[in-house]
């Protein structure tokens, strides 16, 4: 009866996705779906895929379809939905069986089941690309021990999208919630590169005066150089997509309401657990959140007057700026995934990073070539402090400084743009002004400071002025 | 035996001030603390007072020591401190007594703490002024029940600050942790006001080229005017204090790295899982965890040359800035509180909250005042649409514009000040940029999104774009 190589519980739009991939690299798979016809539908619709679909009845059926030691991906919804089929799966499953979380998992979630002593081998599996790349391949981001990624690291990275130079992109991060994490801060940097980007497109539509069609070439165009990415490609076909209700380009009719899944929220917290300064990560957020105030900004409209007014910009400058800004943001990306690696047990590899998210997942980009490159010449150092990326930034900083001066006079919310700026002004500048901060938390809290002669007072004579 | 009103344990900084401060107002105090030394140190130093002191010299003494039913103040380190006190104190207790935790607890934990059961009753107590505020009036922050509240608001308000009008600085906010999460929103409004002091005095140092003396004089100008708090005279004084090892102004020679305990921290957590824009708190927090990266800060001077520049400003325009981002810091303050109301179920009171914080607390201000005012009108509205503080914002805003225009071009680091303007600048916009991230997160995700007519078809025609 045994036959499927791998086993996976839930066919939604992902799983089913995933579950077609692995057929198609060569792997029997047996599946099964809470609701049995979606299973049986699932195998009637694989088409020359099906014969590799096993499709199962119940829980039982699924294991026993599956040849021992067994491994099995889990693809329902994070939260209590995977500790219930992780509940159910128990009685079923032996020692040497290995369970996947391949959702959407809160790392702390990964790492509390790691620590739960399982009576199975599991692994926390981030991945990213949407149905898409799920179907064609994906970004996996493993968590677990070496030995679980090993015995189903050839499907994974059979499954896996493929970097330009033929590397897949699937790896193992480190232990228990490495790969959720990892995949977590990649959700952060998303936001981040998002939020960018609708900062240039409001200068160009509400600055410039640019229609969306002319908007399209300028992402188009800056698609073929050093901003190369699937996000900066798809900003160039939303811009071009016309409204099939009246044929005006369709980001014009689209609310300007952002949602959230949570993911960038998970960041900037766990960004501030760790002290990692995520500014444009934060401003990411903080621009959703705002967004979705609609009445708020309706009322402060009314009262204030709308702010971004017309004003004279360079397209040239903006794709510098972008530049810039995209580099300080995954530098503080970065920084922060090294900063997990110490209280979390974790060696987070920051080059083998970067080559896991080159290809397959949404902030896919040549960039992260040169990064990969850079962060393995010595991953301790700040990205910004690698000298091919010293030398971009210190190239595309004055037009950084000069869109976002320039957007802000002209009453422009530049928040991630200027985030990143403001970031890397502190992060270049040895004497700042904290020593304000510390003189006045001293004079009403006694919390002390250090002083720059070594002198040994860390006290100011402050009693004398309060007499 | 019993004929303390009041007991209190943990006679370290806060609480030796704290029970001088309840006994100065005529409460019999019963005191213990876990050396016994210091307990009877306390009442020997305790002058005038030592008459209605009771140390005592066990758990079982100091309970027995005050009348039931009793209240006994916990002041020993936040965190398990708390709970282990709470356990050797339960044996001793009766279900009439109640505990009041006064340390700096996480509110998490005082919801924790009222809702585990405990066999007497429970009260959280967020007390804000330091040493000094302990000692001779702070500003408190009640969480828990009307009537344990009540049974104590007698000492509580007889030991708290006065506000000009003479209304005592104390106040139940809510049920549970409702005092203790204020008390934490109060610290991050603290955390951004000295920020955005620090900004204003790098402009001054580095910009204006002013030494420590004249910026003294800047700030004790703008504290005879609308900036009138606590932070702009402690300003005044540190700029003004000469160091006692060479004569230096002690600002000086005061290392740039700032130390903090936590509280600012938390705020920016809370308000990720409130969805609430508190932009200008992040941007102080990410200061401070910026300026403990000194060995990363001399490595990106050393590369890039250190940032601020000589530029023009003037004292009188960089005053305004800081109204401009006072109310806007303020105004995202009580937004985060207001919106912490429906998920906890607590009634937070905002103009009680501003009338709280006008005196005794590090935040203390005139402009407090004008504030509980402005909230009384109309709590739901956010406080930049109350025609107070909306003619306030619309005469500083041109200042705060400028001022972070100039200071970006010119390299310095206002992060606090800009994020309260980005912030600002997105609230007065009916129509933002966020319908580019909703195409995008359409295109890839298919999370679909709203339309500004109203047509219910909330997705793109994408797939005939990606083929």
């Amino acid at each position: 009866m045994a036959q499927a190589r791998i086993g996976l519980i839930g066919l939604g739009t992902m799983g089913a996705a995933l579950a077609l991939n692995i057929a198609e690299k060569g792997f029997p798979i047996a599946v099964w779906n809470r609701t049995t016809d979606v299973t049986h539908r699932f195998k009637a619709d694989a088409g020359e895929l099906a014969d590799r679909v096993i499709p199962t009845d119940s829980l039982k059926e699924l294991v026993e379809a599956i040849t021992p030691p067994r491994a099995i991906i889990l693809m329902v919804p994070a939260g209590a939905a995977v500790d219930q089929q992780i509940e159910a799966l128990t009685p079923y499953l032996g020692p040497d069986d290995l369970v996947i979380d391949a959702g959407n998992a809160d790392f702390h979630d990964t790492n509390r089941r790691n620590q739960a002593g399982l009576p199975f081998h599991f692994l926390g599996m981030g991945v990213s690309g949407g149905e898409e790349g799920a179907r064609h391949g994906p970004s996996i981001m493993g968590g677990g021990s070496e030995a679980d990624w090993s015995s189903v690291a050839d499907i994974l990275t059979a499954i896996s999208a493929k970097a330009e130079d033929g590397t897949p992109c699937a790896a193992r991060m480190g232990d228990e919630g490495a790969g959720h994490f990892v995949k977590m801060v990649h959700n952060g940097i998303e936001y981040a590169d998002m939020q960018m980007i609708a900062e240039v497109y409001g200068i160009m539509r509400d600055g410039m005066g640019m229609d969306a069609a002319q908007i399209s070439k300028v992402f188009s165009r800056w698609n073929e150089g050093p901003l190369q990415s699937y996000l900066i490609e798809i900003s160039a076909a939303v811009t071009a997509t016309a409204d099939p209700h009246g044929g005006k380009p369709i980001v014009d009719v689209i609310l300007d309401r952002a949602g959230q899944k949570g993911t960038g929220r998970w960041t900037a917290i766990e960004a501030q657990h760790l002290a990692a300064p995520i500014p444009v990560i934060e401003a990411a957020v903080m621009a959703r959140n705002v967004s979705g105030q609609l009445d708020q900004r309706k009322a402060g409209e009314a009262r204030f007057g709308a702010a971004p007014k017309r004003a004279d910009f360079d397209t040239g400058a903006l794709e510098q700026a972008l530049i810039a800004g995209k580099i300080l943001c995954y530098a503080q990306g970065f920084a922060m995934i090294a900063a997990a690696s110490k209280p979390f047990g974790w060696t987070l590899n920051l080059p083998e990073i970067a080559k896991v998210w080159r290809a397959g997942c949404i902030i896919r980009s040549t960039m992260l070539n040169d990064m990969a490159e850079a962060l393995a010449e010595d991953p301790a150092r700040n990205l910004v402090l690698a000298p091919f990326f010293a030398d971009l930034v210190e190239k595309a900083l004055p037009s950084l400084r000069r869109v976002v001066v320039e957007a802000i006079d002209a009453g422009h919310a530049v928040p991630a743009l200027v985030s990143g700026l403001m970031w890397f002004d502190m992060m270049r500048t040895s004497r700042g002004t904290a020593n304000m901060i510390q003189a006045q938390r001293d004079f009403f809290g006694a919390h002390g400071f250090e002083r720059l002669d070594g002198i040994e007072d860390s006290h100011g004579p402050w009693a004398m002025q309060q007499g």
